[in-house]
């Protein structure tokens, strides 16, 4: 890649949420130059999201003083099943009618003028923080990330391991025989306990049977529609008996799921991202890494655990550097 | 590697278990030429297990016409923590007081008169199959060897993966949180469900809480002192209540477990070897399959899953491998 005096050979990339669409634009050095943040569309379907993530990653160029047409590339870290040589995506559950497949690479190329590559949400940001971040020291790391579900990323002799493009779903390891019904249909499975959404549906149901919280209450003064990373973060702070109770099942589930990934993997590193793992922060990583001990084989000693270095944005970083090979 | 006439390039690989010794010698085309069993020593320490593999492979060499001095190289699978470079042994646990290091590679070798190498007894396992036997289709495969305990070895991309040397560990993989008691000490591990040992003391307590049972006839009628697999076989063949329970427990246990590493890795293929995996054949593997799928979730299609070809003499054949480097 060379470099012309006055053109910045910048890249953008873009983290496709189910909330949120985050757009950044770095320069040849991975810096950031330019940002922006929109909501991912609720209705509509595949072209209405293309749309807005070729808006975003257009505001987020104008913020850094460049046309979209003149980045290199723009790269996309995508929920759902991401075809490497196509850019294809399909069954992005979490996206408004998206089950089959949309070809969003050459959507997205074509609404751009710049060529543009996607890949998994979730291996991006592992990448990102590989690269960047904080699993910069190792060459063998699993990167998990707390949010809505719990998805994971794998390094592995310092390369990304996709196995057959499905590999990283430490969200589905299974911690109970026969336990709670995750959101996939499925039973027993980590992010049943652990995933934001099951959490919030299970502080509904407990509420409906009379239990009490403050959940809903700092939900509603925060004028939220759903129970954010941050509100569990202030209901924790005010010692909500719900929250607490929840959130220790959460960690006790993360503590044995990633301590199972480790035992196979043997990795040297966990890396905790996501929304959750993000605002809770070094303390939770901390807290994480004893609740994962008693359950880790090869523990002379056991994995480091680190927080995400590179925090919201290195979803949207991660993407960015899928833009790299032009 | 010269092969001149007359000298057949024969190697030594020996499977260093828990209650027997396997040694074969294998010509330049891995074809087996010799092999013997003896009785792993139960008293005495490192040297004595030494010297009994030393006259393990001596036999197996007189069988197939080679002095063991003119083996090329002889390659050893041992249980416990092996150190790559140097062939020292430390933590064997199931052997006679074998907890601290010893220098195995180079103790046999000087008893030998040829070089040795030794490598973990499950991964040399896993590598003869991917090599040599049900595992030589594919590029990525988990190996599941089930028995005493329940160990695993991986192949991913083509090469052995240890991590930072303890991979593989998949017995101790959690299936159920603060689940039962594992021969480890730690709780909820999938080898408290379905490891051969674990079973026989979950029957034993059963029998004296007046539980019946045809197993300890069986073994007694056999002049077995453990429920071999063989004995778990015979029990299945009769019905017999106990038994059928126990192995469905194991088999729930090993089907929730193995989906667990394969969400996490998304390999081609998994391989069942071990005493047992053996012993049940095919239609089990089959039957664990069926057992794995409601928890896979990139399951279109679900990995192949298949008995290890090599039988018995795999470990022995894998650990022959390791001499093929000088």
């Amino acid at each position: 890649m060379t470099s012309l005096p006055g053109a910045p050979a910048a890249r953008g990339g873009i983290d496709l949420g189910g909330t949120k669409i985050e757009a950044v634009v770095v320069d040849a050095n991975n810096k950031l130059i330019g940002s922006a943040r929109r909501p991912t569309p609720t209705a509509g379907g595949p072209p209405d999201v293309a749309a807005a993530l070729a808006a975003a990653v257009t505001e987020a160029a104008e913020t850094a003083g460049v046309q979209p047409a003149a980045l290199i590339g723009v790269g996309v870290g995508s929920p759902g099943v991401v075809d490497p040589d196509t850019g294809a995506v399909s069954s992005a559950r979490n996206l408004p009618n998206w089950e089959g497949r949309y070809e969003l690479a050459s959507e997205l190329s074509s609404r751009l003028g710049t060529p543009v590559s996607v890949g998994n949400d979730v291996q991006v940001a592992t990448n990102a923080e590989f690269e960047l971040g904080a699993a910069r020291p190792y060459k063998s790391v699993l990167g998990v990330f707390w949010g809505t579900g719990v998805g994971g990323g794998l390094i592995l002799d310092g390369k990304p391991w996709v196995g057959r493009g499905g590999a990283g779903e430490i969200g589905h390891v299974v911690v109970e025989i026969d336990g709670a019904r995750c959101g996939c249909g499925r039973r027993g499975c980590m992010e049943a306990y652990a995933g934001r959404g099951q959490l919030e549906e299970r502080a509904r149901r407990r509420v409906e049977k009379g239990r009490k919280t403050e959940l809903f209450k700092l939900m509603e003064s925060h004028g939220r529609a759903r129970l954010t990373s941050s509100i569990w973060a202030r209901a924790l702070d005010r010692d909500d008996k719900l929250a607490t109770e929840l959130i220790d099942g959460a960690v006790r589930a993360l503590g044995a799921g990633i301590a199972s990934a480790v035992n196979v993997l043997d990795v040297e590193a966990v890396i905790i991202g996501g929304g959750l793992g993000i605002r809770f922060g070094e303390p939770f990583a901390q807290r994480l890494a004893r609740e994962m001990h008693p359950h880790i084989f090869n523990d002379q000693p056991p994995p480091d655990v680190h927080v995400a270095a590179l925090g919201d944005l290195g979803g949207a970083i991660g993407a960015s550097l899928l833009a790299r090979t032009w």
